[in-house]
Parts: C-alpha cells; sequence; structure tokens
C-alpha cells in the first residue's frame, strides 16, 4: 500500500519578502518522512485571502493531509482561520472551548484577555482544537486541514499533537554514501544503477569541497535489506 | 505602477524528504525585494514529471517573472530542462551552444566529456543562455521562466546574472520596530495604524525571550518619507 501524502502551505509575507527564512517546512518535512507520510507538495503565498483560500481547496483535493503554519495570533494580518473557514463553506467566530482556554490562561497569568487576544479563539464550527502547550492559542483541524502557528516552537509542538494519533506508512529509511568525484563521472554507473534498482529512490546531491566536486549519494526505501543490497552494489560501482 | 510580480519553483525530492534544508528561496526573496519585484508565491514539488510541468503551466500564466531552482545536473534524475521544454510544447535536444561551453570546459581542465555531461547541454529550442560563472553548466531561460542550479553557488551566480538586465518596480523599503510587549497587548493600536496607514504594508512578528513576549513590527513601503511619518505614529503608540 503506498504511504499517505501530504502537501504544506506556509502562509506569510514575511518569508515572501526574505525577511525571515522559514524552519518549519524543514522541520515538518522531517516529521513526516520518520512517520511514513510522503511530503509531495509545499506553496508559499502572502496574506491575501484569495491566495490563501484557493491554495487551500487545491492542496485539500490533491493530498490525503495538509499542514498549514502561520497567521493565526492576534494582529490584522492574522486571517488564516477565517480564510479556511471560507474555503470550506464553514462558518466562524469566537468558540466556547477556545475562549475559555484563553480566558482561563490569561486570568491565571494577571494579563488582560482583550479583544485582539480574543480573535484567537475564533475557530471554525466544524473544526477540532489543535493543542498548543507553549502559549496556549490553539491550532484546528478541519477536514483534512491541520493549522497551526508560524512561530517555530508553537509550531513545532502543534506538529507533534497532531502526528501522534495520524496513521503512516512504513517509514522511509535513508542511506548515504559518499563519492569523492565529479557528479559527471558519476552519473553514468549511478543510471545503470537506478535501472537495476527501479524500486528505490537514488538521488545524488553535489557539492564543491576545497576546489574539487563529489557527490553525496542517497538511497531511499523502507526496505532495509533491499537499502544494504543497492548501498553494497553502489560502494562496488566506486571501489 | 505596481511591481512586477514574481514566483518561485524548487524541484527536489530532497528538500520535501527533510534531508536537505533549502537556502535558495531565502536567497531570492531578498534579492528581488531589492530590486522592488513582488514574490507571489513558492512551490516546491519532487523530482516529478507531471509535477514539474503543472507547475510551470500554472506559475508561469500566474506571474510575470519564473524562477526555478534544482533539477538540471548531469543524472538521471535531473529532468527539469525536458520538463520546461515539455510546459511550453518547445523542442529539446545537446544545443551546439552549450555543448561547446561544456566542451570546452573539461577539455582546459582535462575531464572527460562523457554522456552524462552532455545531458547538460541539453537546452529548449527557444530558449537563451543564463551563464554560469562557477561551474558553467549553463541555465536557460524559456518564455518567462527562469531556470537555475539547485545548488547554492550556482544558483546564486545565475540569479544575479538574471537579475541585472531585468525592470523592477521601486524598491520596497522596510522599517523594523521592536516592542517588548506580548502580541495581544499590540493588536489594538496596530489595526489603528494599519487604517491611518493603508498603503503600508505592517506585519507583526512575535517572539519569545527568556520567557517574555515581544514582537518585531515591519513597515514596508517604497516611500521613505511615508515610511518615517508612520514609523513615528508606531513609537508613539507604545511610547
Amino acid at each position: 500500500m503506498p504511504n499517505p501524502t501530504a502537501a504544506m502551505l506556509v502562509i506569510g509575507d514575511e518569508i515572501l519578502s526574505g525577511r525571515t527564512r522559514d524552519a518549519n517546512m524543514h522541520h515538518l518535512a522531517g516529521q513526516l518522512t520518520e512517520k511514513g507520510i510522503d511530503l509531495k507538495e509545499v506553496r508559499v503565498v502572502s496574506d491575501d485571502r484569495d491566495a490563501i483560500i484557493a491554495a487551500v481547496q487545491a492542496l485539500s483535493t490533491g493530498y490525503e493531509h495538509v499542514f498549514t503554519s502561520g497567521g493565526i495570533g492576534p494582529t490584522h494580518d492574522d486571517i488564516t482561520a477565517d480564510c479556511v473557514a471560507a474555503a470550506f463553506g464553514d462558518g466562524i467566530d469566537v468558540r466556547a472551548d477556545a475562549d475559555k482556554l484563553l480566558g482561563d490562561y490569561y486570568a491565571e497569568n494577571g494579563r488582560d484577555y482583550n479583544a485582539a487576544r480574543k480573535r484567537m479563539a475564533r475557530i471554525p464550527d466544524s473544526a477540532t482544537l489543535i493543542e498548543n502547550p507553549v502559549s496556549i492559542a490553539p491550532g484546528f483541524t478541519l477536514k483534512n486541514v491541520n493549522v497551526m502557528a508560524g512561530v517555530p516552537s508553537v509550531f513545532k509542538a502543534m506538529v507533534a499533537s497532531v502526528l501522534a494519533p495520524m496513521g503512516g506508512g512504513a517509514p522511509l529509511l535513508s542511506v548515504s554514501v559518499r563519492i569523492d568525484r565529479g557528479e559527471g563521472d558519476i552519473a553514468g554507473p549511478l543510471g545503470e544503477l537506478d535501472a537495476q534498482f527501479p524500486d528505490i529512490s537514488i538521488g545524488s546531491y553535489p557539492f564543491q569541497e576545497n576546489g574539487r566536486f563529489g557527490a553525496n549519494i542517497v538511497l531511499r526505501h523502507s526496505d532495509e535489506a533491499l537499502l544494504d543490497e543497492a548501498k553494497t552494489a553502489l560502494e562496488a560501482l566506486f571501489a
């Protein structure tokens, strides 16, 4: 059975302007690979209502799971929750369960639970909440879309909550072999290896080190014995 | 006149599996902002023919400029050039100009110009070459799509070649103000500032430092005087 498929949607002008370097994509990619879920596509869009709605609809239709990051804070540019509700024609308002979580939290901390913070309790009617152990304001899951915060520490905590109960396939294993030759010298033999092991994903990642060329060859498959066999064959090619 | 729009397409299984952390998106985003070109969307897809062709067609139609990274080396998984040609119904084969560049380069360096390396001279019939001062194998521009290497040093060099003659709008300027309060305390006044300066893009980027909350407020516009005015108003709000 093939692995479940997934896509990620990163929302935020700060990534597209180059001000912030996104860290969440790399984290999610690693977590999904461990879980045996295949991340097939990532999109980054700006804080724009039409762009977010169109991307949510396209990715939700195309993949089994969608993970979003960004745009669920208290400020005027945080429009993700409303856009995801609109993408599915769901209603959205301050919801009692999220409102209580936030109200209790700010009361305990002696901080003002004002109108801006109350915005973070806006949750689509049909969604289930995603726990946020870092700063309480919850994410949510609506249909197959998991909506999470952009702040990396919060995003990581939410990913852990969401992935724990989720079924995956066989985790993809990888082995890496470093070859100290130019990629152009490696490519021919590598093509033959690819024909010999059609089920194994073979990637070649070139580097330059002290003016010399080399490449890391990465073999990926869920079957460890098959991977070992291919690795031995690869090493024999360049012995 | 609004700034020209752009999209980026990152091609590579190694990014989606979490093995490699992409560096090219952040670089391109910064360069485009300096140039006054608005990066509106980024997509990351795997080394899959259908996925690459569909993304090239969608982005080429939706934006004025498209920049791709990855998949133009000598190995069997480097299929970007063929996919971009197919996306536009253009022919592709080893082309004399690229073939000469590569042949001369390998002859000078006393290295074998073999069949795998010759793959890097496969250029669509209607494309113009993009110079690669780092490792010679050229990128190319076909219609509004600029096809570049994934290796960060080569990508950077190609971006510089491509952007130099390209017309941009007024560069987007930004000023950042650090506010040492929780985003929930900032959001209300910030909404009023947003209403007062509708043309200025106002972003709020929260952080946590030694257990305390704060946010960097970033104002963006091409008009320096207007930015200064907004910055003064912002500082007055939280004085």
